[in-house]
């Protein structure tokens, strides 16, 4: 376990609820990395530091990224949202985007696996057997998410501070959230046409947990019953991605601390809309839990493993 | 100041925040109030009950009504969206919907005002103007609202307990709520035509605080610079109404404790869309603060009288 | 499982969090119940109910009873504090009381297991060795307790809604407390002598979580570091109690969602006074958490069986 | 209105909650403040910056100092305290210490007040007409105080984020916190003799507010009644302390936003001690309410001029 400014650190010294594991290793920089004895790699970094670093290392690891940095296809859509050129370019061609439930084939040979975004989880997990089954509209997508404040990182900045958050809501990003090219490369895929979505997040009052509620245009003749037949095909086998029974609203509490997916289907007052939620961890699902799952998958170990935590609640 | 099973006790036995003031009332049984000296009654029952009650009023006092029960124009819709017969149909025809900003003029003149339910006011309030302008689309206006919990009210819930809202977001009356009506009935009212929307409350883990994203088509050769300027001119000398600054984004934050709506316009990726966002504080301008608003304007104070708080943040 | 007024129902459709998991039993009415195939009950009544229903179960069941009704050695002083005379007496005198570390070996040839509250355990893990080893007086023992909401249980009361509890602290039941007299019935178990606590808990603004700040005049001579070294030794082979490296206050965070007691000792400014801090999560180790551990004990199982979780954070 | 790195912005930029308000002045920086139209100044600095910035102000200008600079009558406890020599003793023996209700007479021929912190103002108010009417003892004063994250100020710390704080509890500086030499000065200027007190600060998930729990031993024969009438004695005639009825718990939601403190006595289980209760919005009687009380004596204006707003709840 590398880190950089605490390196040397015991990790329950960081993180404290952790003192009762025995063993632990002592936090180490990523320079005195031993990788001879090391199979795979989860790379925590954030955006823009990592294509170099994943670059150096060994090419017989595995590794699952959870930076930005591998995710977008196209390498000049990176410059364009993060401000500077890719500098792994082969190694994009070569990644594997980690959206467990969509992409497992290809994870279970993929070298380097990029994991998705949190908001982008939730929303695609919905959205690609809809649009793939040509049962919505493609145009006029309108995604309005909720995350909580642990999204924003760890980072010591005001805005995110108890002071700021607590008891208030608002709009960040509007139009621009760096999760968009990520959204929309995902839809354009399942519908082999450029999809442009209207994605508003919103920053609420507690720890962890996201929702996405999402409002569609449903093809002629469609009902918001053949949106939830779609998708109880889709996942009826999946182990972490659940369609709730009619009617029953998905909420964040009943996913906090697992890997879990819940979502729900609701036909629109308007006539042809409908109402798509989906709501999970954002820590978990929409990051180390989804890492985990990839990596299980890429190792051939049961893709559950490590993953059996439910929900605390309350 | 009326009660009913609290009646014969202080108001500050009740309210503990209220102990320094002083000569504060003892609550009365509504029965027993001797309303000869009574020039205006504030009404804050719950829905269903307040028809026959008013009914039984003095003529001449002047009655803003804080319950849904004189908002729906339409007696039948009434019916269909409370589920009984309404009381006072005669009443009904009297009554002037309080959005102040938009029938202030109406007011004036009103013996009974009905004052808007939260929702309806964050989200009439910018859209009234966009749609008498005919700036935007009256089809697909998609509403995802966020409220606090003291919407709710203040009923022994389970559903309410801090321990079920705490750190978890969740919608509800998924196209079923009770606002739905008055919403429809405002902007139908602007637009002269039947408008049905599409929306969608969710409650979040905080008190107080309402947020309104909406997301409008604009009509042909429209841009979101035109809803500014209209919103612009539509409130630019209104106390309470405030539209930001181009690119800030309001948050609940900034109106709490306070009778202020802020909101703004943008762009969205859709080429063609526009999301519009409002906030206000849903006991204050959502309901108690405006209804003050209103019976400034029908007993000829300055509307501000007693609005003067100004936000407490943090 | 048994349930009341939710007989019938399924376990996932009162708490959806558990929709996940496989063959999870309809819940059924006590009265139905069918005891001929079941070892032991986990029995989670309220206060005052679970006497009669307890001595109406078969002899031959193992039994961890979560309500207060066998705390109290004294049933008159049960009477005083719960309003009510004792129904089962001989119950009584077979019970054991359930603070696992201390009560270990009393534990594991149980019948019937009284499991502490959440306050009690929280407050006698780190007094009763004190007490033992005689190195802090009996007197002035100053205990103040802050407590999450989960506490008061999930009835529907004003009190404990949302609105009610975000943003604000409050003590209650100051010095009547129901948990005062488990609490000195336990100090003066170890004193051998009558122990009088001043008890003051609090109500946060948090759905989980416990601390006791507990004040305390040593016996001449000994310092903090001899209460240190104390709870060092009793507590330095147990899995779920933990004393923290000297200097690191222990955090409720630190504990959330986990069987874990974390605690620590400080000096006072006060000379010959030290300040003992302890955490636990008051719905596990204060409660299910605890009865699982005590259950295991009973039934030979290995202690931890169940209780793998580690805590949540953030 | 002066400002450091945000020099020549807006106020309502910084606070967008004030965009409502008319003519507010730009920020300027402290060099080139022009103090010759100015009367009197609020100085909200941090520690430690506070003394020369003061010192180089013109003589004829009424100041109240928000930090701790001026706090201490005793330089060498001061430099213990905060780590470096005070750099303006002649003006800390003109400094006048701002708990107003106790000091009143000496605030209104002063220059310069030092405004007392936000944990002594809620533990003094009680306790020194406690003390100087010799109804309790001096030694053995546990004092367990709780407080909002807004009293760590508005830095950009790791530990003041909202996922650190929320749902969580945790003590901080035991036996260390800097209010430790003020409050212990007050109560020793009381009791005309040394007084050593146990201090234990606790940060709390919420915004504002702030509650003393004190433990006290009353002198011999003294009963808590006794308490009850003295502070009812030395507060009946003072608008912003208030004794509550007996029996009756302050909470901290009934002052948020105001400048009130409510307090209460009660009994301990322990014969011959008590338990006193106080509470008070940490940023308003505990920083800019008092700070404004003060100045309104300073400058003869009526003293709860600007200070009229009422309790926010909920």
């Amino acid at each position: 376990m590398t880190a950089d400014r605490n390196a040397g650190k015991s990790i329950e010294s960081l993180f404290p609820h952790f003192i009762t594991q025995k063993d632990l290793p002592i936090l180490v920089s990523s320079n005195d990395a031993i990788f001879s004895d090391v199979d795979a790699v989860l790379c925590c970094l954030p955006h823009g530091t990592t294509q170099e670093i994943i670059k150096a290392l060994p090419k017989g690891l595995k590794i699952v990224d959870l930076s930005a940095d591998f995710r977008l296809r196209d390498t000049s859509e990176y410059e364009e949202w993060y401000g500077q050129p890719h500098r792994a370019p082969d190694l994009q061609e070569e990644a594997i985007y980690g959206l467990t439930e969509i992409f497992r084939e290809e994870i279970k040979n993929a070298r380097l696996v990029a994991n998705p975004g949190c908001y982008p989880t939730s929303i695609q997990l919905p959205l690609v057997p809809l649009i793939k089954s040509k049962l919505i509209e493609y145009k006029n997508i309108i995604i309005d998410s909720k995350s909580g404040a642990s999204g924003a990182g760890r980072g010591a900045k005001v805005a995110n501070l108890y002071t700021e958050l607590t008891e208030g809501i608002m709009s960040y990003g509007v139009t621009r959230h760096r999760h968009v090219p990520e959204i929309e490369q995902g839809l354009s895929h399942a519908a082999h046409s450029k999809v442009t979505v209207s994605f508003t997040p919103h920053l609420m009052p507690m720890s962890r947990g996201m929702q996405s509620t999402i409002y569609v245009e449903m093809a002629p003749g469609v009902t918001a019953e053949d949106l939830y037949q779609q998708l109880k095909v889709s996942y009826e086998d999946e182990e972490f991605v659940k369609l709730l029974e009619k009617g029953v609203v998905p909420r964040t509490h009943d996913v906090r601390g697992s890997n879990y997916c819940y979502m729900n289907v609701f036909p629109d007052r308007i006539s042809g809309r409908a109402i798509i939620i989906s709501v999970i961890d954002n820590l978990v699902k929409g990051a180390s839990g989804q890492a985990l799952q990839n990596l299980n998958i890429m190792m051939g170990f049961p893709e559950n493993t490590g993953l059996g935590y439910l929900p605390l609640f309350p």
